[in-house]
């Protein structure tokens, strides 16, 4: 059940995206934003979070829940602090938006935290936490999801009770900024879609069935009756589940959001960016980041392992050779693509 | 060598510290201050960063490293931030005159991060969480070590680059506050030396010899040559050895400090205040943490366990169980805490 991949140039995906989201209601400005962020995540190897997301984004504006246009609006703010009503624009627009309001906000009294309300789904959590590296501060960042994806089970537990949640933080380097990004949970949901898919077994250690037992059987996950994916960290799971339950109480509790309820909100987004001059300088500060990569990297490899990387440098060589290679892309995912921008009346660039 | 364990009471072991650091120079307050700290993570259950530690900080004041007296104050700040020069007084001095700082600062503008320098070992880490969530905030804190305790590799290396580097997070409930505490590390090193002190192997995956080869022998941590500390979370050690950078970043490079070079601080503590009025209100706040409490625990617990617990919960029990049993102490401990305490010329409450 191996599907067929072929290769796209980020371009000519770009040209795609931004032809078929211009052709269901989106400004130019937001449809750039959107397929930027999209083709940055393909192009980094994050596929679960790259082009094939044109097609949900798509059935998304056919639904309404994906309000192309929308007003993007603080809501609430205090000097160091603002809840952004992100209006079920695209998460991405929402997200972009927030960038200058949390940089600006830190730029002035050193540290600022905004979260978001009624947002749809931010793509790669990295790509906003590297933006607020770029403006030379340290950026953290969580998103949550809404009940309906919930999908881990809390430590101890057996039935779903929270998001695959992820947590990232970015520091500006000499270079590019040095992004961590990383999921609380054993696996994504994503990856057991795949194994469902091809039929192939589930690493040990990731998911339980529906009555607790431990499996490697992606169909078990599914059910009916559903399994749960166990918390990132097992067998020490309940510190993966300790920083899950930290992503609901940012991207949620801190937004007004009720975790337990169903919600037309998709992703709750919160950003805390940290001004190194506030402390010490923004050079030094990029200095001392350079002397942790080399201090950190200097320890020799362990058997199996050919060098100690930071947090993003692998995504950033999967993005130099993807930008010469090509995206890779399943076909059936094309096909889709391709038929959405049919259905919208999008006049493709390659098809015309 | 299982070594025997008695009984104490928290009062007497309170008594006992705050006579002994009274005669090694500390003023009343600031007694007060470690030993209340020191009792209640041993009354938690956290004997590695309890009563112990009597022992540790004594031999540090003598050694001229910890300075009891010595004046804690802000170096640098802004509306937001702060740099806490503390002195090489107690860590536990110089985190608890954090508090109010950060706490201030993010009743003022929403949110607030503090950091330190020169500070000393600041015991648990939930601690200082718990302190900002008792203030109806949302704590966040790390913790990093310096070099010497540098114990932990780096994803795919085999020496040692980083502390077992802690993330505590705590938020205010209808009860104690949620309290979250954790090592970014496989193991503690506590934990390693109790397996040589009683023999006992280390359970699987959690080091590596010298060689970089997975072992259970403690020994081999020890060396020479020394092995290291495997970063939590593996098999996906990637995320642990992540989240253990940013304590790194957090605590020494936003301090000024730089990570591989050796320092007299033992801690760099990063606390960070959030304030939900700025967002919601308090009150809704822990309405909303209160249904994340209700609906995540609500989750069937999984075969083997008993039930879903918040993060704290088995703290709380552990403490309520020895305020009435007392709290188990080794005796070779013990012993080392009254040979401390002559040697202080100490009148302890029970020799006298």
């Amino acid at each position: 059940m191996e599907s067929r991949v072929e290769q796209f140039s980020a371009e000519t995906l770009r040209q795609v995206g931004l032809v078929l989201f211009r052709a269901l209601g989106a400004s130019r400005e937001e449809a750039a934003i959107v397929v930027n962020e999209l083709i940055e995540a393909s192009l980094m190897g994050v596929d679960s979070h790259g082009v094939m997301r044109y097609v949900q984004y798509a059935e998304e504006i056919w639904s309404g829940q994906i309000k192309p246009g929308a007003v993007v609006e603080i809501v609430r703010q205090t000097p160091s602090t603002a809840v952004v009503d992100c209006g079920f624009n695209f998460g991405a627009v929402g997200a972009h938006r927030m960038i200058p309001v949390v940089c600006g906000k830190a730029a002035r009294t050193g540290v600022a935290c905004v979260v978001s309300r009624n947002s749809n789904h931010v793509g790669r959590l990295g790509s906003w936490v590297e933006r607020i590296a770029s403006h030379n501060m340290l950026g953290l960042a969580t998103v949550n999801v809404s009940k309906s994806k919930h999908a881990v089970a809390p430590f101890g537990g057996r039935e779903a009770r929270l998001g695959t949640n992820a947590i990232a933080w970015a520091a500006p380097s000499s270079g590019r900024p040095i992004v961590f990004d990383a999921s609380t949970a054993m696996i994504s949901e994503g990856q057991l879609r795949l194994c469902a898919h091809t039929g192939q077994p589930v690493p040990e250690g990731r998911i339980l069935d529906a009555a607790g037992h431990p499996t490697t059987d992606p169909r078990a996950f599914y059910g009916p009756p559903p399994g749960a994916i166990l918390p990132f960290g097992m067998p020490l799971g309940h510190k993966g589940y300790g920083l899950g339950l930290l992503v609901e109480v940012l991207g949620a509790c801190l937004a007004g959001v009720a975790v337990g309820e169903e919600t037309a909100q998709r992703n709750g987004l919160c950003l805390i960016a940290i001004s190194p001059d506030a402390f010490i300088s923004a050079d030094q500060f990029r200095r001392l980041i350079e002397d942790l990569r080399a201090y950190v990297t200097s320890s020799a490899p362990a058997p199996g392992y050919e060098e100690v990387l930071m947090p993003g440098d692998l995504e950033q060589r999967t993005r130099a050779r993807r930008l010469v290679e090509g995206i890779p892309v399943p076909i059936e995912i094309w096909d889709r693509i391709l038929a959405v921008a049919r259905q919208a009346g999008a006049k493709l660039p390659l098809t015309s």
